[in-house]
Parts: C-alpha cells; structure tokens; sequence
C-alpha cells in the first residue's frame, strides 16, 4: 500500500515526540508500504514566530509572514529525515517547493493549484521514506506560500489524491472522530467509519479532528482519510465516500456549537431586497450568519432571526445600527447554543427530525430556532440546556448502543 | 551608491537588536542609497538546530542539514523586512533562491556557481529595499544548499559583485581590523584601509572580522568591503585593491595565532618523496599543515619541522606513527606560537625582515622556525613569549603612532 500520513504540532512537539513519530514511520514502512510523511511546526514555533512578527507589526506583509512560517516546517521534516536515516531508512526531506506543490498567490491563505508528484514518485520508486514540510508551497512565480489552518491536513490529502495513496492518515491528539464531545456525555462511541459529508457537517460543528477545507479536498479526490491518535495505538475513524459505508446508521453524531449569539428583529419593513442589504452588509464585515429564519408578523411587517458566532456580536450591533431604520425592535441573544444531528441515514428516513422534537420536549426544552438540511438538523436553544439536550438527543437516537 | 550591507548574528541576536539593524538600514536608504541587506541567523538558532540534529545522529545527512539550517536566515529576513515596513519602508524579503542564488552541490560547504542579479535589481529599481537571507542558495536542480562558515558574508560579497555595489558594508560587533589585537596591545589601532591580501593574511592569522573566502571572493570580483561596528557608529576598515591604498605603510598588522604546534622529525631517511609521502598521508586526514623547514643533518639524513594545528595533535601522533620506520626520533611541541608581520609595503622595502629579528633578539626570544612570503614574515616561538613579541614587533614598526 501506499500510505500517507500527517502528524500535527503536538504531534511532533518535542524532540521525543518526533522520536516517536519517526518509529511509527519505520513501522509502517516495515510493514511493507511506500510511506509519504507530513509533518506540522514543532508546536509552539508557529506561535512564537507570529509574537515575533507582531513586536514589529500589527499588520506585518502577508509575503513576509509566509516567508517566516514557512520555517518550521522546513525544521520538522529535516530533523524527522535525520531520525528515519539514523534507524537505517533512507529518505528524501522536501519542502512543498521540493515536493511540487504549487499555490495560487493568496499569501497566507493560498489554494493549492496543482501538485507534480514525479519527484516523490521518484523517491519511493527508490525505496525511500518521503517526508515533507506540510503547510506551505509555492506560487508558479516562485513566492513562498503558505496554506493557511490546517494547512499541513491539506498537504496530506492533496499529496494523497496525486500519488493516488491508498490511505491518508491523519494524526493528532485526538484518537478519531465521536457521536458527540465525550467530555459531555461519556457514553460517546468512536466511529468506525464517516462519510465526508457527515464529517463536513460535525467538523463545522465544533469537531476538532479535522478542517473542513481539507475533507472538502479529501471528497472532491476521493481520498480515504483516517483519523488517528499519534499517542494511543488503536484504530482511529476512516473517512469516505457514502458508498463505501455499508451499514448506514440513521445517526451518527450529535453535535454542540456553543460560540453562537442570536439576533432578532421584530417589525422589519417589508422592503423588497431588505434582507438581503442586510446580510450583505455583514458578510463584508467577513461575519459568517449562519440559521436565518424568516416570519410573518403583523401588519404586512416581518420577522428576522439570525445566528451569528457569539465573539462577533459587538462588530454585528455596529452593522445592524446602520440599518435602524428598518426595523422597530432589535434583541441581542449571547446566551444560546447550537445542536445538531448528522446522519446521512437520515436522507432516506422519515421519523427523525420528529425524534429530535420529541426528545426536547421531553426535557421541557424550548427550541428557538430550526433549520435542517437533507444530513442535518439543527436546532437553536438556551445555552444553558445544551449539555442535557446532547446527552438526551445521544441517548434516543441510541448512538450509546 | 548602492550599498550590500550584511548583518552577522549577534548583530540580529534578538528583537530589540533587529529593530537597532532596522534603524540603521533605514538610515542608509535615507541618505540617498539603494540598499540590498544580507542577515545570518539570529545568534544561538544555527546552534541550537545543530543540537536538535545531534539529538538524532551524530552524522546526519548533509542534505537533511542544509534544509534544516537555511531556516534560520528566513526567519531574520522575515523579520527584518516586517520592521521596515512598519517603519514605513518597502521591502522585498528574499531566499537564497529567489535572490537567484546557484550554488554547486557540495552540501552544507557549496560554492556559489552564479547570481541571477534580475529579481533584485527589479526591486531597487521600485525603490524597494532588498532583505536576503544570507547563507544559503539552491543548485540548478533546486536542492537547498548552504555555504558553509561564513556563508553570510560570502552572500554579501557575491550579491554586491553581481549588483555592482559600490560597498559591501560586513557589520560585526567588531568593529574594523587593528593593527594586532587589541587585547593584548591596548595601543593597536584601527586601520582606515587595507589591502585584500594582507587580509587574507591577517584573517588566516587570527583576525577574526571576515572569513578568507569572503576576502578572496571580493578579490575576485573587485567589491569593496567595509568591515564596521553594528553597535558603534564609526568608521570601519576598508578592504580593498592594493592601488587604491595611496600610502602603502610597511607594516599594517602583527598577528598571533596560538594554536600552532610544532612537530620536529630527526634523522629523516634521504628516500626521494618521503616528504611528499607524510604530507600526502596528512592532508588526506584533513590536517592544515602550515610552515615547514627542511634542514640538513648529519650522515646524508635531513630534519623536517612543521607546525599543525594544536587541536589536532593527536591525530597528527596517529599519522606520524605509520611512517616510524623513516625517521630516527620525533618530538611534538604543543607550547609554540606564531607571530607574522604582515604589510603589503615590504614588497619593495628591504630591512624589514632584519628588524623582526633584531627586535625577538633584543628580548630574548628565541625564533624557532621562519617563514617569508612577498607581504609576511612568520615566526614560531615558544608560545609562553607571545604577548611580549606581539608588543615589541607593534612597537618597532611603529604601529602605534
């Protein structure tokens, strides 16, 4: 098999850790598979950078910030390929230019646009261990680039989709993917296996495991992910297409989104193009509205809830006095919380959003808010319930088994 | 003008000493000149990733090192390029590579084959100043390479040679070339100008303000170099052509290297090439052999007398013992200095010679071995006279003034 696997900051944190890291390596290898290894910043360094950057600047280039980040690395995948070649495996260290990795030119952020795999090619062809600077590349200008969050998960699963690796290997602190946050109900089993859409659905959720850029990439190359724990030697969850999930549970996990506010606004003048000033206006803040629900009220008036991220609300209300003439009344909600129900069984079952209904009025919870999608359900409530309505939504949908 | 300034690490050994070289650049720019600035890593890095390194392998790739080491230049160029801006300067921040830097393949020692100057170039002529990352460059087949000790200034030399600077500023926390050290003769004095071949005489000697290859390389291309003070602002030593130095002095330095010893064979077999033979054997054991004397002794024999490094005596002892058969007794001196007289006057001066020798009689000193070339005369004596030969030969040449 051809495997490749990504190993994060805390991952390869210290210089035991990336010991650690190299003897899973030659693990693998000794296995009999080609190995492909990215590797993150040591964990820490990318911090320290940044403060080092900002003693000089509040806005430092975004040019020199990918020139700085990029550092790291460069220093984690020379001293993995040191500690490979001391066990006896040869390896070739690439940095992303090495490795063929070429960006568009949005520093810091930048998209991967095409990778060259012939070198690594070239490499394992050779028997050789490859490892690679994750997060970085460059620009077909030759600019030094960088990916972003998550940008190291990135460069894995791009690196998987060119060589056509049968596996992708995700490792972190976290041992897989869970039907909800085990430190809310304890009862939380691992999943065996997710389909990308259910991950993209959980991973915005509040998931730590992975970011949604790279299991968006993962879909669109049909690369199958597996995400694992580096400390604990156990099987982690795979992440795949819905076809390859054989026994579909109805629902796989319960998720919590905490950092949400709540804005309603009564009596808003029902103005053709009203709504859509408005959400305007906040998106080029770059505030990311999320459940809009929509109601007619009185006198040919209507009402407007939103979601926003609760850490945002002060930039919301300066947006929303803009438009105070549109509207007579405006409440601002801190105190409120997001749950949902992911499952691609869902699609082709009826039963359960009435389920989810039930359940809260069991626990005398009142839902503010609904919006559901053909893998999802989600609901707004008191923040205050959010741990019961997870443990009770957990429970009925029998996901404790 | 336009000035290449290079800033070594101590120069950039932290934040507040970065925003002092931001200043200093700036100030250059403000005068009127295009400035390129070449910066080491920051002191303390370049050694703490060697010990991270050793951590693993005491004989880690040469490849894997270059990748590992050329971070540490990144991260000041970065850094340094963040602090102009925010001063209000535009800056291009530049690798090796981007600043067209193609060096051969000699890994973590490469030789600098060529220098694309466009890229640079570009960016003066937008007004921009130019920040590099010293050390450092790639091959034509896009390995990351470093140059070796020194490498920064080697950048430096080479970037202003390709650029046609008109100075190639090298600041230490040195602050110019004295007339001998400082520290042992507290009446040395700081030379305005000197000639590239007694500093390569003076360097190899002992000065410690720029590496030889540096020197050579600014021979070669005929760049000026100023060796200056990143903390005082004074004027430093100018290194150039020996026809722009109007008043050529007799004598411009006295240096003293200690760590010389010498090794005394007697009785040498009169065997055609035993001599070679030995030197051949020590060379290929890395040993710099620097003076020898060849006399006649008794019964057709010879005696030869050479000095070594004194940190590599040992190995010396092991080499020697393989040609025990050829001579009749050895005798090793760890205890033995040199003191040269350096000065590109005593070309076309007699007595210059004839006063050294006179002046070590006046004290007292017996000189073991001499050596002359057309601008030195070297002398190994008993190391414990060092300071007393230095002050004396500083004192007849009149160096003090």
């Amino acid at each position: 098999m051809l495997i490749v696997q990504k190993y994060g900051g805390t991952s390869v944190g210290d210089l035991d850790r990336i010991a650690h890291v190299a003897r899973k390596v030659a693990k693998t290898k000794e296995a009999g598979n080609d190995v492909v290894v990215v590797v993150s910043a040591m964990s820490g360094e990318t911090n320290k950078l940044i403060e080092w950057a900002k003693h000089f600047s509040k806005t430092p280039s975004k040019r020199d910030m990918d020139l700085l980040l990029s550092s790291g690395e460069r220093v984690t995948s020379a001293l993995l390929s040191i500690a490979l070649n001391e066990m006896g495996y040869p390896t070739v260290a690439m940095t992303g230019r090495q490795a063929g990795i070429v960006t568009d030119s949005s520093h810091t952020t930048a998209r991967i646009e095409k990778i060259d795999p012939a070198p690594m090619r070239r490499a394992l062809d050779e028997g050789k261990i490859v490892v690679v600077a994750g997060f970085q590349g460059i620009t077909a200008d030759g600019e030094v680039t960088t990916l972003g969050r998550g940008g190291s998960d990135l460069t894995a699963v791009a690196i998987a989709g060119a060589l056509g690796a049968d596996k992708c290997e995700i490792y972190s602190d976290v041992d897989g993917v869970y039907t909800t946050d085990p430190r809310i109900e304890p009862k939380a089993k691992k999943l065996e296996k997710i389909s990308y859409d259910e991950m993209l659905e959980l991973a915005s959720l509040g998931a730590k495991v992975l970011q949604n850029r790279s299991v968006e990439l993962a879909k669109k190359l049909g690369v199958v992910i597996e995400a694992k724990s580096t400390f604990k030697d156990v099987p982690g969850t795979i992440i795949t297409k819905e076809e390859e999930i054989m026994e579909k549970p109805l629902v796989s996990g319960i998720a919590l989104d905490r950092n949400q506010a709540r804005v309603s606004l009564r009596g808003v003048k029902d103005r053709p193009g009203i709504a859509a000033e408005i959400f305007k206006a906040l998106a080029q803040e770059n505030i990311n509205v999320d459940m809009i629900v929509q109601t007619i009220g009185q006198d040919g008036k209507t009402n407007l809830d939103f979601t926003v991220p609760e850490n945002e609300l002060e930039l919301v209300r300066q947006v929303m006095d803009r438009f105070k003439e549109e509207y007579e009344s405006i409440d601002y909600d801190p105190h409120v919380a997001k749950v949902s129900i992911v499952g691609v069984g869902m699609k082709s079952h009826s039963g359960v959003a009435s389920k989810a209904f039930e359940t809260m009025a069991q626990e005398n919870i009142n839902i503010e808010m609904i919006s559901t999608s053909e893998i999802k359900i989600s609901m707004v409530i008191d923040e205050k319930y959010s741990e019961l309505a997870v443990r009770a939504l957990h429970s009925a949908y029998e996901l404790d088994r």
